[in-house]
């Protein structure tokens, strides 16, 4: 359904920072923008319609999906299950089929090697002594991972031993077991986002190189220092790992590179990623605007770089608190994009905002990001 | 004052495409964003916090005031006079004092004379005779324009004779009469946009070139195809006329140059401007950041094109009814940023939207501009 002034209207379940900078970059294609959120949120507010409601209220999200002419996740978490079940014409996109697969860390992994993709060793194991026969056949270590719930250093360890496997696997394992990954001594870490459309139609961005610090994404810098050999088989492992699992708008393939030239996927997103802000900046058509597209059934804009480098830093809360953020001395750094998330809380590493740095020269550019966000205080 | 959530709330008194464009700027950067609107406005209709009221009443201006860390308006004719009596401590960007020299095209060209600037011929003419007596010493065709509300091709007219100047006279001439210019053979028309900051600092964007068509800005070209030290020339009497009427956030001085390669300023607009709309995907900081950040006193970002060559063209109602808008064949043609304005209803000429292509090959980024402007309907 249409506005009544005419105007698509974009659905988001969610009300976060990828909401917010989905919203920001629909609204100047002349969309309205709605949000169904189950709590107040900072990052939404005063930004399209908002609606704070019970979301796994089958009668709310009939309503909302009757008052949007398509719908997206701002998480793979949201009810999209329960949107369809309500609504089962909706425009939702990503398809909850999508969603499910990529929750679960096992079905995630078994589906793109089944497609052939190239992953670490894993094995699915249901029970403790699978597990430790799986570790003995990769050699240790290895990589213990929830079938949920694991990102950012949650939800996941390294065992060195049998002991440390016993030792995690009551915290780790579910009612139907964990994963056992071989461990990946990796060169870097490389994202590919992939734009795609209802259709099938797709775009892929630039490869971009990413760092973490502390289990959290520190830097993100376009286009990644590799071969161009390396990265068109990135390009094409993230393009294939999509197609795998029927992305549809954006989908964010994280990767390693290993030592010896390699590419092997880590694990997926099904949405815009912390790993693709830098192209608010740098690209014809930022992640946002083409996730925004792509869900609308849109023709897709182009990926490509108009800057020749670009480098994202996050900005993380280091207390706790009520946000008080001075961002002055920030912006006061030349070429600099500052973007805060208008969280009105904050909490240590809970992210806040990012600031983008575009240039020519990668050492230069990532000096100025680097200081601009660490000028930035919360 | 600060909102709730300790952001800074800018207040903008308009609701049409330059208070929503520089609500989608200032947004990304934390700031809350409040528009007192005299009534519904498509344009910023779930966009920031908006107020629907008669913004002539003191007491909705106080209150309004009071709600917000710095005010700008949209356009000059915002009751900015009403503000200041209203709530004399606002930090109200540009000044009442600026507004009042600009709306006036009489005074605004005297105190641009009075500073030293090259302007075309003029007289301030409070009488017919005095305005035959001016055209004569000039030499025919002249320009006749209203002191007020002269603009796309309104409020003005071109006296080829003394009997055209004496028909036009009752039409053009208030009550202190009506301005008379010399008619400037001029070459091709530019304009320079100066962000100013309430401490006087500045940054001023390249010089861009500006094609008309029926009386409205239809192209704009950056960087304009001039010489260094024309674009250097337009660029200082940009700058100066700015301070001479002491210009903050954005102000727009649209400039002659002509065959003889001189600068004339022909008119100044004190805010965000339609030639300036480019600078959205071609600039590290656009034209609506800028304003934003200079009226809460904020440092300016760099002006600095971050692409080779941008080309904006506008995108003009053709017909009279409500807005039923389709883009897509538009967002199919790559690398070009589409702006539709969120208008409820379209006229012929009116406003709606523009698109911005960048690229490298002048020639060929404005072919793409044209055409997917020419794929709009609305």
């Amino acid at each position: 359904m249409a506005s009544s002034s005419g105007a698509p209207v974009l659905g988001i379940l969610g009300g976060g920072q990828l909401g917010r900078m989905t919203a920001l970059a629909a609204i100047p294609m002349g969309v309205r923008v709605r949000f169904l959120v189950p709590k107040p949120s900072g990052s939404v507010d005063g930004l399209g319609e908002v609606t704070v409601a019970d979301w796994t209220d089958l009668d709310v999200l009939r309503t909302f999906a009757a008052s949007c002419s398509a719908i997206t996740v701002e998480s793979e978490w949201a009810p999209a299950d329960l949107l369809v079940q309500a609504a089962p014409d909706v425009a939702l996109w990503p398809r909850p089929e999508t969603l499910r697969l990529i929750r679960h860390k096992g079905r995630q992994n078994q589906t793109l090697a089944d497609a052939g993709l190239p992953l670490p060793d894993f094995e699915l194991c249901s029970n403790l002594d699978d597990a430790l026969a799986a570790a003995e056949r990769f050699g240790y270590p290895v990589i213990l991972k929830q079938y949920t719930h694991s990102y950012d250093g949650y939800g996941n360890a390294t065992a060195r031993t049998p002991d440390d496997l016993r030792a995690a696997w009551p915290d780790l394992a579910g009612a139907d077991g964990l994963l056992v990954e071989a461990f990946v001594r990796f060169k870097q870490e490389l994202t590919v986002l992939v734009a795609r459309h209802p259709d099938g139609s797709h775009v892929t961005y630039p490869v971009a190189y990413t760092e973490q610090r502390d289990h959290r994404c520190h830097a993100v810098v376009v286009p990644a220092d590799i071969p161009e050999a390396t990265a068109e088989a990135a390009r094409r492992v993230g393009l294939a790992a999509v197609e795998a699992v029927g992305g549809v708008g954006i989908t964010a393939v994280e990767l390693f590179e290993t030592g010896d030239g390699r590419i092997l996927v880590n694990e997926l997103a099904p949405r815009p990623h912390n790993t693709g802000h830098y192209s608010i900046e740098a690209c014809y058509a930022s992640q946002f605007e083409n996730h925004a597209r792509a869900v609308l059934g849109w023709p897709l804009g182009s990926p490509d770089l108009r800057v020749a480098v670009a480098v994202m830093i996050n900005v993380l809360g280091e207390r706790e608190g009520v946000t008080q953020s001075n961002i002055e001395d920030a912006l006061a750094v030349s070429g600099v994009g500052v973007h805060l998330y208008g969280k009105a809380d904050v909490r240590p590493k809970r992210k806040m905002g990012h600031v983008t740095a575009t240039g020519t020269d990668p050492a230069e550019v990532r000096a100025r990001a680097e200081r601009a966000a660490s000028l930035i205080t919360l």
